[in-house]
């Protein structure tokens, strides 16, 4: 049973095989972002507070970190970003930047176990990434492509894949610190999309024994209805063994389908979690009292 | 690759490993509906009339049609409903009673090749139901229990299934004319009702090789927010090779998560019904024209 652990300074979250699936908000990133990245590089931080504090309400137990912006002081607006989202929430976060000093400055001031968000199989990458992960403890997510870009087949993918995790060993990163991210492919330019990366998934955990996660939304790009797809998409990709995906928790109706996931795959134990977020509470003088001492509802 | 070819007196649906998800809409059935039961009981359809245009409207492909009410004349109202229905739809229908002369009632007029729901394992019931689907050339439902009830072990009720199969043979039904109901149990009373059908699904579609159907609903039983769990469980179903289920079109979000999971799985090429159901057609005087000759939207 894959564990990988992160944690914040009080809190810990495990994504694995036998545990509730991971949901990574996104939100925190000026990717097409114009508002926000306009905002994070002048060091004003209001737009990242509200992110952070509606991602972690509507369900997310990890939040990605990103600034990257061009021209802007990426290390340092990393590392505020940081401190300002730990001091706001307990949950732990994904350390996210393709700037090795970024990174760095974000892990320097990083309180917990975090996740770094990523390396690729690319040689250069993978030796500048992966000591940095040794150095200070964290788990890592590694991308499965590498100089040649990314392949179209997935078995080609999952040896990729294995090869970072065999360079990983070689730096004492242990694969269970490993979350492989399969590269999910826009369905709307390749017809099998979808199938590629459930049958990458299962390769990856029944093989590889490794967790797994994913921008799951690429997959709908340039199609209509896009919620409807990730809100399907979420749950087989559950499906198929994979264990966290980077999303945005405030769509309508992802929460509650990976929620579901959860339950139809026997990671919430007596639906608990289900019941304990979906039980309608009793309406206020709305006729559920009846008689003289009303009903007490749990 | 199983294919379960039904038909109305002009249109073919086929149930198969290689074709879309076959919604079969479930509301033409008296059971719990006070109302419809009371208006059948008298001859008046029109709510049958109403539910199987608003059924089919929403994407259902097959209609289940049940006159299940007691002490009603159960042959002759399901003869006259399926005799309505045909009048105004074109889908294939599913013949649903556990009365033998209700289906025969119903097969004698029915225009095509129907789908009878159901037989069992019960020795007596398979020697009644499947001699009536041999003769008039029909597809049958066939439903994993046997005299001594159901199983919870997913596997013992696989080898039921396999003989109803069996069975089925003797009388001259190929296994491709046969849909297995794995029987969905509520996971709010067995937790581990998710991950059984699942697996129960792999394995008669994988060792069995037949096709699969199941009254979804059945799994949120008693639990809150159980559309939600539709909504999550039927892509799941669809990934396990789950290929058709007796369900309610008309609620909100299920129609396009099964078809989501036909795009995902491959079985929508190049997403065409999805771009089809799905594409916003431009809204009328709305700025979306633009300059003197508007823009031409596709």
């Amino acid at each position: 049973m894959t564990r990988t652990v992160i944690s914040s300074a009080t809190k810990e979250v495990v994504i694995g095989f036998d545990q509730p699936f991971v949901m990574i908000g996104e939100r925190i990133n000026p990717t097409g972002r114009k508002l926000l990245a306009a905002q994070m590089k002048e060091g004003d931080y209001s737009l990242v507070e509200q992110d952070a504090l509606a991602q972690v309400a509507a369900g997310a137990q990890v939040l990605d970190v990103n600034a990257g912006i061009p021209l802007a002081d990426e290390p340092k607006i990393l590392a505020d970003v940081i401190q300002l989202v730990q001091s706001i929430t307990d949950v732990p976060l994904c350390i996210d930047s393709s700037i090795i000093n970024a990174l760095e400055a974000g892990l320097k001031v990083y309180k917990g176990r975090a996740l770094v968000n990523s390396t690729t199989a690319e040689d250069e990458v993978m030796e500048q990434v992966l000591p940095l992960v040794k150095k200070y403890g964290a788990a890592v997510v590694a991308i499965s492509n590498d100089e040649t870009g990314i392949s179209e087949d997935p078995d080609e993918r999952f040896e990729i894949a294995k090869r970072i995790v065999e360079r990983a060993a070689d730096h004492g990163i242990k694969p269970e610190d490993i979350v492989v991210d399969p590269l999910v492919m826009p369905i709307g330019a390749i017809s099998t999309a979808g199938r590629d990366v459930f049958h990458f998934i299962r390769r990856l955990r029944s093989e590889l024994k490794v967790n797994t996660t994913c921008g799951a939304s690429n997959i709908g790009f340039g199609l209509p209805n896009r919620h409807a797809i990730n809100n399907a998409f979420l749950p087989m990709l559950a499906s198929a063994g994979m264990t966290s995906a980077i999303l945005n928790p405030l769509h309508e109706g992802l929460v509650p389908a990976i929620k579901a996931a959860d339950m139809l795959n026997g990671v919430d134990p007596h639906c608990a979690n289900w019941i304990k977020t979906y039980r309608q509470p009793p309406a206020e003088g709305q006729g559920r009292q009846r008689g003289r001492r009303g009903r007490r509802s749990a």
